[in-house]
């Protein structure tokens, strides 16, 4: 499968770039800093909707006033992704090249080492497009049909700025099928084989950009890793979700006295032992192939408790249509993982639903956390680390909710 | 001023203690763990009115189930607070002890030198009480009658726990009035000379229990104050509102070029002063007593920037009739803020009011940005750190939002 269109680079020649007209009024919101229009606020007439999806336009107001440069997509709701507020700005590589040094300076600044979430898409400067870095292999995602036209160029500024060994193109996330565009996994250049190696907060991981879910690794719970592990001293410790052993291996190298880690993967178990090696504490870890509710359901009536209690499941609410029976979910989830968490202990629980927001996942808890007769306090309520940032426009967009617990 | 009521123990006697009935099906929230009834929600008759405020009372469903023990005051909207499921249990310095030290081993497993809020009211099962820990001496709030009528008790409880040296009573909060309390501050026992000392991420601080804002040190900020000091090597830093000096001196700590804390209050300067001293940063921090708003104005218009600004201000919004001036004040700040924000530079804008929530913060802060025409995107919004828990049934509680954005 090939995911980078052949011809001409999409955003040459600016003075033939078509223009997106907005309907009246409808330019407020882009000109306070918002970075989408939607189709619905756009004179959608029939040269709109033969431009090619990814294309980059100019956007102007309903009486012909320069908004910016944008990448458009006829077929989608969020149709126009500002790119600048220059309308006549050539973007390519320079361009790309510009975003990605500015994101990289960023990550610089808040990490030592090379090992991050380098492009957030919106909130970089570069919309819909998603950039992981282990080192010196990149993953990249476009999510959107203009960073699908753009990527030939993006590899090329990705070159410029950081000179990876390896690229994977990791175009298979459901929002390309939104944009209409092919899904697959492939490596651009480079070569790549087995697992990658990485850190975060001290330790040595591995992940499968190639295979795995997502880009490979969640740098994103980086901030409640550290911030669960930090009470994980003597403690015994389930994660479950365990994945390829974040949590569990960071609360071992924490001063855990025992830690299983509980996974359906065994692709993922097996990057989990393999960083218990590295970080030298396989002896008091367990890798458990088993699935989360079934082993939960199983610890709860076998009575046994732990001392920590991590669940970060995988969203359970992946649409709108989801929330009841997805909102149950957590609940559910919250009331097992109580019922096996020791008195005085912590419990980690997570959310990575979009559609679920903090108040919703708040209830949820405190009802599971009821339904379990248990009583607690929240002691913290984490979002995504800082090399996932939010634009000021999109606060919606912070996805990731994490609430640690110590229950009585 | 003696806050403390003579006379007998309020809760000795659990045999003749009063009962309140709630009205028809209003048990339901308490059964599931919220600590609060209010005032409409029980059978308000002339026994329930007569008794005293601060009373400890049993709990009662409309048919007479017990549901608890609570302190209670007729004269309040929240006039029930549960302490306890047990309707019998003897609330006095045993009970109290009891929860001190469940809160004390929480504050012990997360931080390891004795500074911090050592109860948090009621997330800690010790409702309307806040206790901050200042090493041997200790700050108490009692912020209902309940607690004011408990204090004496408390205070033994507090000796048995952890025998201060100093014990401050700070009853000088507005919940007070609310309560029919009487207002003031006083050293209950021990004595205090002068400005405390505390540590707080590594750093030594002064705070003044007697006479400074609350209760000498705002020890919610600590993991935001760590988050930006993180990002302030080698920049030129100003921090508004800077109050004791805890973000200015932890911004210096961590290699920041040039400080400057912003502060109308002489004492407050001195403090920061003394702890730019102990730490060994003095020759980088200036404190210039001037008002923020004034200063902000000053330097935008002369075109000053600086690589981190910080405004961590009291709340502009203290009652819900603020809410649109104080949502406004917020937005002016941030844009004058961000005026004086460097490109790539980061800006800390924080909230403590309580009636504006997280959604409406980040639209007053993207709103100031706009109108300051800047961009950028936010690395992190944070709120109290985990000594300040939060009961999982009263989230609205979580008043403390702290956004960091990194500005283009």
């Amino acid at each position: 499968m090939n995911d980078i269109p052949s011809g001409n680079p999409p955003s040459g020649d600016t003075a033939s770039r078509p223009t997106i007209r907005l309907q009246p009024s409808r330019h407020k919101r882009v000109q306070h800093g918002h970075p989408w229009v939607y189709s619905n606020e756009i004179h959608m007439d029939n040269t709109a909707k033969a431009i090619p999806p990814g294309t980059v336009v100019r956007v102007v107001t309903h009486d012909g006033a320069p908004l910016g440069a944008a990448t458009f997509n006829p077929h989608t709701l969020i149709c126009t992704r500002m790119l600048t507020r220059d309308p006549g700005a050539e973007i390519g590589r320079a361009f790309l090249a510009d975003r990605l040094r500015r994101a990289l300076d960023l990550r610089e600044k808040l990490f030592d080492r090379p090992f991050y979430r380098l492009v957030h898409a919106e909130a970089d400067g570069l919309p819909a497009l998603i950039v992981d870095r282990f080192g010196d292999v990149v993953v990249l995602q476009a999510n959107s049909a203009g960073m699908d036209r753009l990527t030939p160029a993006l590899l090329e500024a990705l070159d410029e700025v950081l000179a990876p060994r390896a690229v994977v193109l990791r175009n298979d996330s459901p929002s390309r099928g939104l944009e209409g565009l092919t899904t697959g996994v492939r490596v651009a250049s480079g070569s790549l084989e087995g697992p990658v190696r990485l850190e975060e907060n001290g330790g040595a991981f591995f992940a499968d950009p190639g295979v795995g879910q997502k880009t490979g690794w969640f740098y994103d719970q980086r901030d409640n890793r550290a911030a669960i592990a930090a009470l994980a001293r003597d403690a015994d410790v389930i994660d479950f979700y365990s994945y390829n052993g974040g949590f569990a291996v960071q609360c071992a190298r924490a001063g855990a006295r025992s830690v299983v880690a509980v996974d359906r993967s065994e692709a993922a178990l097996a990057n989990g032992r393999a960083a218990a090696d590295a970080n030298g504490v396989a002896s008091i870890c367990e890798f458990r192939r088993a699935d989360a509710f079934e082993e939960l359901e199983r610890l709860a009536a076998a009575g046994q408790k732990f001392g920590v209690v991590i669940a970060d499941p995988p969203a359970f609410v992946k649409s709108k249509k989801d929330l009841q029976a997805g909102s149950r979910a957590y609940r559910k989830m919250t009331r097992l993982a109580a019922s096996i968490t020791a008195p005085g202990g912590f419990l980690l629980v997570a959310s990575c639903s979009h559609n679920v927001d903090v108040p919703l996942f708040a209830e949820q808890v405190a009802r599971g956390l009821d339904d379990a007769r248990r009583t607690g306090r929240i002691l913290r309520t984490g979002g995504a680390a800082a090399d996932h940032p939010v634009h000021p426009h999109l606060p919606e967009t912070a996805y990731l909710k994490a609430q640690i617990l110590q229950l009585d």
